[in-house]
C-alpha cells in the first residue's frame, strides 16, 4: 500500500506518493490559484493526486489514504477546514469535495503538525515518541507529537506555539495580542531587529551584503554576517536566539517532549544556530540537573509537508 | 478495594483512605518534621497509613495501592524522588523505604498533578478527558491530565506551568529566570503589587483592612477590597487577572485542553475571579470563533491532594 500526501500553500500545492516508511516515490506540484472558488482548487488537487499516482505507475486503488497539510485548521471529525487564512478559506467541506473526485479516504491536519509527524517517522525524531517541531519562518508554527501521534488538543486549536505570549506588553502580533513567541523567533523578527540595528550601525556587513538597501535584508543575510563575525549581526542573532530559547524552555517546562526539532527557513543556519540555542536553553530549564529534551535540526526540509500529510492516513 | 492517598507538605503530611470513586472515607495528619532524616519521616508516613486504615476498619491487605503527592518530582520508573525542595530531599529512594514498612504498591507524582487528577475523577473536571489545573498559591503549580491520565512529560519534568516565561526581562523568579508566569499569577504577585499600590495610595481600603501595616497584606484582603469596590485594589486585581489570563491563553493555544481548572488559595475568590478571567481570556485566544477550554473553579479544596494521590494507584 502507498499513501498520498498533499502539501497546500498559498502559492502552490504539492502532491507526493509516499511509502509506509515515509519515503517519497514521486511528487509533482501545481499553482494554487487562490482567486478561484475552493471547488476548482480541490478538483485540481484531486487531479494532481491522480497524475502523481499514474506517473508513478500506481493505481489509485492501491493508495490507502490521502492526507493533506494546510496552513490552518483541519477538523477530521467533520472533514471540514474551519480556517485557512492564506487561502481565504472558511469552513470549507474539504473531504466532501474531494469525494466528488476520488474514493480514497481523506485526512488532514495543520502543516506544522504534519511536518512534525514526518520528522517523527522518517526524519530526525524517528523513533522518538514525543516531540515538538518549530517551523521558524515568516511566523513560527508548532507541531506536537505525543505517543507517536499528532496532538492538536481537545478542540483542534492547540499547538499554536507561535502565539504563546512570552513578552507581556511586547511587540504587537498579527493575532491582536502583544509579545507572541513568533514576534521574537521568526525570520521576521531577525529582519525587524536587523533593520533597527543597521540604522544605528550603518557600517555593518549586513548593509554591505544587501547593497546598502535595508529593505533587502533577509534572515540569511543577517545570519551569514553573524557567522562571519560582524558585531551588529551577532547582536541581532544573539537577541533572536534569546527569544527562541525562552520559548523552547517554556515548551520543556510545560510539555517536556523527548525532542525539540528546529525546522523552517531559519533552521538552514544549521549548527551555528543549534549550538547557540542549546547554550542559551541549558541554564534556563527549571530542573537543572535532570535530563530534558534534545534539541535537533529538522532533516526533511520541504519534503516534510508531503511526507507528514501522507502519514496521517497510516 | 480501597486506595490510600498521602499528601506531603513541608509542615504536615496527610493520609486518607479513598474509594475507587474518589471519596475520602477517613483521613488523618501528622507533622512532617523535616529536620529529621527521610527514613524517619517515611516510617511515620507508613505508620499513618496503617493508622488511617485501622481507624476506618479496613485491613491494609484491602488497600490496593498507596499514592503520594509531593511538592517536587517523583520518578515512578525508579521509585525515587529526585527533588522535593520543601522537604530538602534529593534523590530519596521513597518506594524502597516504604517497602520496609508496608507491602502495598506505591506510586507518586507532583502535588499539582495529583490535584488535577483528583478534580478529573471526583471534582469539577470529572468526565473530562483533558484538563489543566492551576494551583494559584504562593507559587503557581500545574497539573496536566491528557486522555484521563496525569501527564508529566518524557523526562517527568513537564507541567511546571508556573515557570513558563510570559514576560521576558520581567520580574525575577526564584528559579533564576525572569518573567515566569508565577511571578504574575500567584498570591505572592497580588501581595507584591498591592504593597506598591498602597505606597502610592495610602487611602486604599487594603491598608485599612490590615490596620495600616502593609506587611500584613495578603491576597484575600486585596481581593475582598476589590470586591467592595476599592479602586486601588481593583487596579491590582485587574493587573493580576491580566497576567493569569495571558498564561491561560498560552495553555489554550498550546495544549488546548477541554477544561482549565483554577485551584489554590487565590481561587477562593470564587466567581469574582472566574468571571474576570473568562472575560480577559476570550479576546486573546488565537482562534476567536472556535470552541476552546472551559475555565472553572476547583471543587475539592484541600482534599484534592489526598484524593488525587490515592487515585494514582487506580
Amino acid at each position: 500500500m502507498m499513501y498520498m500526501g498533499l502539501d497546500v500553500g498559498g502559492t502552490t500545492f504539492k502532491a507526493g506518493l509516499v511509502t509506509p516508511e515515509g519515503r517519497i516515490v514521486h511528487k509533482d506540484a501545481m499553482p494554487t490559484g487562490i482567486e478561484r472558488p475552493y471547488q476548482a482548487i480541490i478538483a485540481d488537487m484531486a487531479a494532481l493526486c491522480r497524475k502523481v499516482a499514474a506517473d508513478a505507475g500506481v493505481a489509485m486503488a492501491d493508495v490507502a489514504a490521502i492526507g493533506v497539510g494546510v496552513p490552518g485548521l483541519f477538523d477530521n471529525r467533520t472533514g471540514r477546514i474551519p480556517f485557512c487564512t492564506n487561502l481565504g478559506w472558511h469552513d470549507v467541506p474539504f473531504v466532501e469535495e474531494m469525494k466528488k473526485h476520488l474514493h480514497t479516504p481523506v485526512f488532514g491536519d495543520n502543516d506544522a503538525t504534519v511536518a512534525g509527524l514526518a520528522e517523527s517517522i522518517a526524519g530526525v525524531s524517528a523513533g522518538v515518541r514525543s516531540s515538538v517541531l518549530l517551523t521558524l519562518g515568516t511566523g513560527v508554527g508548532g507541531g506536537i507529537i505525543i505517543d507517536g501521534k499528532p496532538y492538536s488538543g481537545a478542540h483542534g486549536v492547540g499547538s499554536e506555539i507561535g502565539h504563546m505570549m512570552v513578552a507581556m506588553g511586547g511587540e504587537l502580533c498579527t493575532c491582536g495580542n502583544a509579545g507572541c513567541f513568533e514576534r521574537y523567533a521568526s525570520a521576521t523578527a531577525i529582519i525587524r531587529e536587523a533593520k533597527k540595528a543597521v540604522a544605528a550601525h550603518p557600517q555593518s556587513a549586513i548593509l554591505t551584503a544587501c547593497g546598502g538597501d535595508a529593505q533587502k535584508i533577509n534572515a540569511k543575510i543577517v545570519i551569514d554576517a553573524a557567522k562571519a563575525g560582524d558585531e551588529t549581526a551577532l547582536r541581532v542573532f544573539d537577541g533572536y536566539v534569546q527569544g527562541l530559547a525562552v520559548g523552547i524552555v517554556n515548551i520543556i517546562n510545560m510539555i517536556d517532549p523527548e525532542m525539540i526539532v528546529l525546522g523552517g527557513g531559519v533552521s538552514a543556519a544549521g549548527t551555528f544556530l543549534l549550538e547557540a540555542v542549546r547554550e542559551k536553553v541549558k541554564p534556563m530549564v527549571f530542573f537543572k540537573t535532570m535530563p530534558y529534551a534534545r534539541i535537533e535540526l529538522a532533516m526533511l526540509g520541504n519534503d516534510a509537508g508531503i511526507i507528514g500529510a501522507a502519514m496521517l492516513g497510516k
